[in-house]
């Protein structure tokens, strides 16, 4: 039994998913108790890893150190345990669990760590929490296999946009959050002390991006962007991870829409591949695809609302979330899609760079993909005519004079471009159904909260 | 010749990489004019786009029309190019270049945007101008092909970062960058106006990845690191991006120094198996490794140092930049490696969260990896009992009242943890053998800039 050297045993960590390959042998296992249950000289743990959760069954009978050893074991003890992996019976195989076909035996535990007992119950399915209290144990809720699982989702997101850009030959560059400017002339921007300057944090990659377009060509960036956004809503941060597309050489505006829709589709059929578990323990499927994702002239959607619901919001320079939800379920029951482009946002309503179409003056080249009645993504052909960015600029009253390294990228050559940008945080939420973006951010940043509450 | 159609066209980009596979055929290449050379009636254009650069030959008695339409285009014009490509004689083939063995005959080129004058020649292998004019011209000089090639290898170091982080069970995280206060209790953090109260910028994802651990077991983040380093050397800037790995359930300190040594390794090699062509433009090669980095504690590394150079440093709690240089030389010349881990730095000069070594006290399980002379990388082990933590803050003057979620993490079992960061511009400015951080940097951010240099 060389395995019982302590030596060696600290090498032999076997992880929870793994275990149902060594049925029968000595297996050393290491994890947090996620529940305990005590039946006389026989208690059972769920021990949790990064891999999933197993069964030990400790029987005092069996082993009368590892009984001693679990007494005062309680849940989020980190604990390693060494025991036979054990076939459960037929009818207790759980078969929603990775190891739930197996059990340890525990021979020996050995205590990592020790847990205060916890402040409320998180051994359930479910963390039946109000907001405010999920948020102020972060460092304690965020264990709970259901909430963690949506940072997974986050991480597949994140990790598959960067994996459909590098498809179609993007590179990734690092954007900057100091910023000399408002980058778009926005107010809802922080400002820092900069030594003995002023400088702001960037709400957005925009002008940066669209440098890189003259160094790349296609570029992307996994973006921090700030914004001082003075409300409390469900769907705001005042802390973003954005997503951010743009690229050079289009032919029309189409590219850069085709393109917003080949990396959506791209993310979403990638969770439906990676996380098809994580989906199913939060009753959620993917949003239905057309195999084209339908577009709508803002007047168009507007016009289809208006003949639907009696609503007229013609004249409104945008959808109200009303009619976001609204075009949503004319598309599905249309289009079978959960998916579709908004197009044609008036000048009025888009950034200063924005292009304007020629044959439909007053609107733009812009588009927002709008997806289960919520705004997923932004996009739009730019202006890259140096004379008329200048122009634009001006006329909306924004000051370039601290942009010049943005002014140079337009005065030296710049071709026809576009991108899109979109929020992790949103996209997480919409895609698992949650109801609060602060949900779908591991430390959510709002006017009352920096990890902990303000009080006032 | 379908393919004259405008239409059809719209759709047809060659990549110049790609234009080695048509010749004889007739292609279009979109990019910007990189050279201009006049020989009357014959004019040739280097052209370059995101896969390399291509020769050019507008001949007038082929083509009239590219004739005078190349007539007033100047360097960083992006232009539209059809022609025919055209096998180079062997004496003139270029073997540096992707597209060296073919030229295109020009039919037809289209100014897709137009560049004013530049202020200095892009056109040499070499951009050799003052890093402040290198600066101030961001938006143009990046687009110089071999400065680039710096953030071409920036993304491979970082995107291979996250592949060795995923090869060994590691998930990625969003760190914030808003945090209640400076996390370590340094002095040289941003302060930010956050509505009424105060907050604060991130120097390090420390106290996140800490939390994660106990949420993923194994994770790393690219974080946007902020801090406000009030002096100009050559090796800072206040702006950082850096790699972030914490891991729990470690056996020993060993098993983070190892997990280090084998991300870093697993980097270099990608730049040099992504990036060969690169690293010879910039006439470098990447570090020697030995089988095993060498691993010296600090009082060793002073005590070679002494008997090589007669320098008495055996009392400092640090080494040197000299002595850094000197000790690699040592590793070099007696290990046959770049790289050298030192170890085993004394408590007092390391953060109130790392583990002190109980075989030998005052000093911390901690390292540091100095590459090429100097400073790569630091790491080591965690202390993750919760009251010895408590304590060890207490004793160092840090108040963690306002890190109740990071408390929270240890409070509730944490088990055996370390890991290590490192600042991917660093590596970039050393694995390029470049002199100054900000070459590293897209938009590099110090004391006396952020994008446009401040007037005193």
């Amino acid at each position: 039994m060389s395995k019982d050297k302590p030596d060696i045993i600290a090498k032999m960590r076997t992880l929870i998913s793994e275990t149902v390959n060594h049925v029968g042998e000595l297996a050393i296992v290491e994890g947090w108790v996620h529940l305990r249950r005590d039946h006389g000289k026989l208690i059972f743990l769920s021990l949790r890893d990064r891999s999933g959760m197993l069964q030990i069954v400790v029987n005092a009978n069996v082993s009368e150190d590892a009984y001693k050893a679990v007494k005062d074991v309680k849940p989020e003890f980190a604990v390693k345990i060494k025991g036979i992996v054990k076939k459960r019976p037929d009818n207790a195989v759980d078969k929603s669990s990775i190891a739930g076909s197996v059990e340890l035996e525990a021979k020996e535990i050995i205590i990592l760590a020790k847990a205060e007992t916890l402040p409320f119950d998180m051994g359930g399915k479910n963390l039946n929490l109000e907001l405010p209290t999920l948020l102020d144990n972060r460092g304690l809720t965020l264990r709970h296999p259901k909430i963690a699982s949506i940072f997974k989702v986050q991480e597949t997101l994140i990790d598959s946009f960067r994996q459909a850009c590098k498809k179609k030959g993007f590179t990734e560059y690092q954007s900057p959050v100091i910023i000399p400017q408002g980058a778009e002339g926005g107010s809802e921007v922080f400002e820092i002390k900069y030594f003995n300057h002023k400088a702001y944090l960037a709400q957005s990659p925009q002008f940066y991006k669209q440098i890189m377009v003259g160094v790349f060509e296609r570029v992307f960036s996994v973006n921090k962007t700030l914004r001082a956004e003075p409300s409390v809503t469900t769907r705001h941060l005042t802390e973003v991870t954005t997503l951010d597309v743009e690229f050079g050489f289009i032919e029309s505006w189409f590219d850069v829409i085709d393109m917003a829709e080949y990396v959506i589709k791209f993310m979403i059929e990638s969770i439906n591949d990676q996380n098809a578990d994580i989906l199913k323990t939060h009753n959620v499927s993917i949003p239905k695809m057309a195999a084209k994702i339908p577009q709508l002239k803002l007047r168009e959607a507007q016009e289809i609302i208006f003949k639907r619901t009696g609503r007229d919001n013609r004249q409104d320079p945008d959808l109200q979330p009303e009619d976001e939800r609204e075009i949503c379920k004319w598309a599905l029951e249309n289009k079978g899609s959960d998916l579709v482009f908004v197009t044609h946002y008036p000048v009025s309503k888009r950034p200063f760079y924005t292009f304007e179409d020629t044959e439909d003056p007053g609107y733009t080249l812009s588009f927002d993909l709008i997806g289960q009645g919520t705004e997923w993504l932004t996009g739009g052909q730019r202006i890259n005519d140096y004379n008329k960015l200048v122009q634009n600029a001006k006329k909306r009253g924004i000051d370039l004079e601290k942009s010049e390294i943005y002014l140079q990228a337009f005065r030296y050559g710049m071709p026809p471009e576009g991108g899109f940008s979109f929020g992790s945080e949103r996209i997480t939420m919409n895609i698992l159904g949650l109801k609060n973006v602060r949900e779908a951010s591991l430390f959510p940043r709002d006017m009352e909260r920096v990890d902990e509450r303000f009080s006032h």
